[in-house]
């Protein structure tokens, strides 16, 4: 039997019940780069870190910074949680589609026993108008129980509703910091696989990092010799059908930022959520970060959902 | 692009539905001092302290003291559990509008692992005529997944029945204390932006605190000189759209209470929340300090809401 | 402005819905001594300690003995779990009102951690005829948050359906031991005001007890002088237009109890809540120890509710 | 007053709503022994110790063992858990009526926090054609909060359905172990009578044991002078009009069966709940016990319900 | 009594309402190898173990190497879970029955408390057209509470919707350790009971194991001389009249294979369910492998449900 490579996976939206099928249209084609691509806003750190990370760029403390940026730059989609949503969102709606975040957490406690309530729901997306869900799933959080049976709730109502479920699928907790740590090849992977399996159309990832720790993940993980590219283009496969964008994290140097965006659409992933790397700018800096991560998107496309 | 500052923001009411927009005009223009600002009077302490506050003033043991203060010396609203809601509210319905406080707890167990759970909901407010909903949320507890989920269910109910909501939003927890304390401006900053993004229309703060534990905050907050000024702008300026009133806490000097409410409103805030420093006073004192509160409250108000 | 004193306090029926005040009357003028007073029979000794309680009086044991002495001496209502009320209350139904407690627990486990779960609900008591609902509430515990979310389902449905809340508030666990103890002039203060701020009718309260463990109490309590008599009138009046019953504890000599119905009836509570100081006697002995509690509660009542 | 003595408690029937009471006639009167006595067959062993019990008698493995001897040798009810009931008892339906046992679990974990949580409903009783519902109680667990919890929402069914409540009320858990243990007279007495307050219409109890440990069991327990005879009247004394059946456990000699069937049955006790005693046996020998404990409840009877 | 073997019970299929007859029949005479025989292709090792069970055939990575192999080899059904049920049965839906695996969870974090909780429901298994669902059991688990909890759960909602109910068996858990370990004979022969008893109408069990640990088992397994065989058939029949497939596990060499299923078939259980020792080969090692495990199916096969 032939089995397709990741970058030829059969058509996610061709699967998908006649909601969610509009609705991500609207994300891959109609809004954003396009092409079947995905470049998203993500504006959830005031409630993961707190306003701290709003300090390098002043501007940004007001969410209207990333909502007026998300609009005019031409993002995909813009992620936030219920409370920007209802009070930042109602002046951009029908010029950025919204995706709602609908759980999420400070992180004044530590992370050893991750979980995530949920905040809002998947009617309040549909609501706002959102086009798509988020939900942050902790991988082998000793917490995974509470987390699964939640996120059942959420895929629940997204299939309910036809909404598309974006999972931010992060390992997670102190397990996995003994088996090489949440970053590693095999912590990742997982993560796509989980989430793809837990049904989520969209999984969003963080860049794989090889270690020292990479030794006390499970067989094979441990000992293989693996470049960068291959892996990302293992974690792309494992998420199946499910698209896959690759999360930025904090704010590197502009040939990071283009070479991941490369390296993520080259190996059948579907793009990009970048947020402190691109609001962390000055506005006329920003918009022309954006402008080469969309030129570089549109021109590493391999895949068209 | 150019951001607005705390006190350009944008108008909340505009952005409100019409249940909570007529609820909240009532509190900001209709009765209290009025002109977009804030006057709250918080009689929680029986539950959150025990009758201990109501020594000072014998008077005010009897919530008789607080219901007739707040009407009679023109409150914005009168905040209080479901117990004297329905026992004292009714003779002053239509006189004094009514902010019920649905959860609390007391302080006889300690506040490492902080959470308040609701004895009384929206459902409740609407029967009994009341214009706006409080609740205490522990930024940052290690119980803040319980709390969030709570949360979310008073919000959704708000949503339903066009009912504002008022968040308590405190840091608190084992957690807190070891990033530079609960009153710090990290930890207020913190609770601001987190209320404002778990969908509270106004957010009670306490005044910011620098002591020797700042250097344990995360950066920039570790290093940073500002003036208490400046870090009440920041605060109000991360709660963005939503409305910030100022807590009192325990008594404190005449002076002290006029220039804090100064300082909240010039930099942005709406308004103020004097308990103690208000009804720990003998009548005819409670009604002088009232009336002083209120004068410095509209000469040094900033934004209309 | 001028204050009501405990025993001036503004009628309580006054202030409730139709429902509540018509089951309310049945027990402070229909029933027992009347006249605005509380004569109650408390037979839950059986969950809450074991049968041991009924060897002084081995005829205590069968329930039937409880529930006619309540009809036959005229008690104001008789207070009980589901398992009597089902089994035992039919044959009294129209003779005594029943006071059905919905929560309880043995005193198998220690109380450092107190919570009463419920065990029967506020439709039962509509089902069988009840005329209240009994809840106890361990104020303080470290579980105060589930209790507190369970008394909000019962106040609420006392709502609904019109039926008074009789709250035993108690103050208990590992935390209050280390501030003076459950039975300290701090702690019942406390319990007495916590249950009227969670919507208490009337609320049961234990006679309060000075110790050196006073000393542990938080300020002002730690350093007061306050004869017996102003302790129970602050209780009172902590309790503010709920009603108070005072509990009578395990069995004490003749003098005492009539002393403390005197006391608590002068300090504007409004009755007793006596049982084994009733039950573990003779039959006769039964009825003429009843008779005189009611010619002191007659004698001393200062306050109609 | 005159206080009935356990055999002369007035008609359970009589207090019981008419789907109960048509359900229970049927095991008093209709099936097993009749004459208001109850022979109940247990068949719960393989889910509360595993199949080991099944060895001795390696027919007893196959459930049609026991469903057949229940049928043929004329049981009161047979009791067992939804798997068994829906698999084996179509077969016997109306030849024996089906006691559906809804809580249980396997003996693994160590019994210091026992709780057994549901694995079926009343409906599933009233859907099955059920006559009798059962429910094990652990008395004076730490977790006892949670089994109130749960045995008042299958008791509030029971009388929504007209079911009849069976409580296995078994002392259990750490803190009974430091007072007393779970088999003496205290712990047993305590058993009794809880469950008969929780709700129940019968109550299975175990045998009370004398042991040095009574001296740690509360007043006046540690120090009573009693015969067992005295202390199974005084056990069946406390479930008042609940009706008490004796359980079995291990398996004993035939005169102790026998022996201990006639001392329940003068107490003013129902019946046995044997099982062990009885399957353990060859099917010969099994119909031979049968007809001997039949013969001594019927000799023995003292109380007709 | 005559009790039969466990190749002699009655048939399974006669015992069940409509719906579940009709699915079950799919699996056992119209699809797979037929004849009352199952065949079962399980792919969950994605989320149990994650993607590292791909690499020895890296084909296996993506699902449809498992949908094709499950429908052109000729399965009894496919077992998976809600997000490949979603993204890949649709394609297979019709040519091979679905069993939706309604629990599951990563093995980051350690067994000792193991509680899988529901991602999806016996509905989504409606919805989707699946004639089964799966459920993990972990017995004798610290937290068997939560677990018989939830199951009960699922196995109500399929007697609702007539959806046959298979249970993967699995002793686990830090107490499971001590008597003797997960894969003793003990340890397995009470999982096939429990599993019976909870409402399995298909039980998935492990081979029983031996091993020095079997002395920490009860009696009498702790001194227990038995073969492999027996074992077998004392596990199947503790199963009784639900059928028993035996679960693989790791890849072994194929006469292991084959005999495994003959062993099974001959004590009389129905099947196997074999996920890598039969996707870890290249696609016609695999096709080869399974014809023979079909032929021994059917060369052993003793029980027709």
């Amino acid at each position: 039997m032939e089995v397709k490579s990741a970058t030829e996976q059969k058509s996610l939206l061709a699967t998908l019940a006649p909601g969610k099928r509009a609705r991500l249209r609207r994300l891959l084609f109609e809004f954003g780069p396009g092409h079947g691509t995905l470049l998203l806003l993500p504006i959830d750190q005031g409630i993961e870190h707190g306003p701290r990370d709003f300090f390098p760029n002043p501007a940004s403390k007001d969410p209207e910074y990333q909502f007026r940026l998300a609009a005019e730059a031409g993002y995909s989609a813009l992620a936030c949680q219920i409370g920007l949503a209802e009070k930042y969102y109602p002046d951009y709606a029908g010029q950025v589609p919204l995706l709602l975040k609908v759980n999420g957490k400070t992180d004044v406690p530590p992370s050893d026993r991750s979980f995530s309530a949920c905040n809002a729901s998947v009617e309040d997306a549909v609501r706002l108008g959102a086009d798509a869900v988020g939900y942050t799933l902790y991988v082998g959080s000793p917490r995974q129980d509470e987390d699964l049976a939640q996120l059942r709730t959420v895929r629940e109502d997204c299939d309910r509703y036809g909404m598309p479920l974006v999972i931010w699928s992060y390992p997670r907790g102190e397990y996995i910091e003994k088996k090489g740590g949440q970053n590693s090849f095999y912590a990742i992977d997982y993560a796509a696989r989980m989430a793809m399996e837990m049904g989520a159309d969209i999984v969003k990832l963080n860049m794989p990092k090889f270690s020292d720790k990479d030794k006390d993940s499970p067989a094979p993980y441990n000992e293989m010799e693996i470049s960068l590219e291959d892996a990302i283009g293992q974690v792309v496969a494992s998420a199946g059908r499910s698209l896959v964008v690759l999360s930025g994290g904090s704010k590197v140097d502009d040939e990071t930022v283009l070479e991941h965006t490369r390296m993520i659409l080259e190996a059948g992933g579907s793009g990009v959520i970048f947020g402190r790397n691109v609001w962390q700018r000055e506005w006329s800096e920003a918009l022309e970060i954006i402008e080469r991560i969309k030129e570089t998107l549109l021109s590493s496309v391999r895949r068209i959902p």
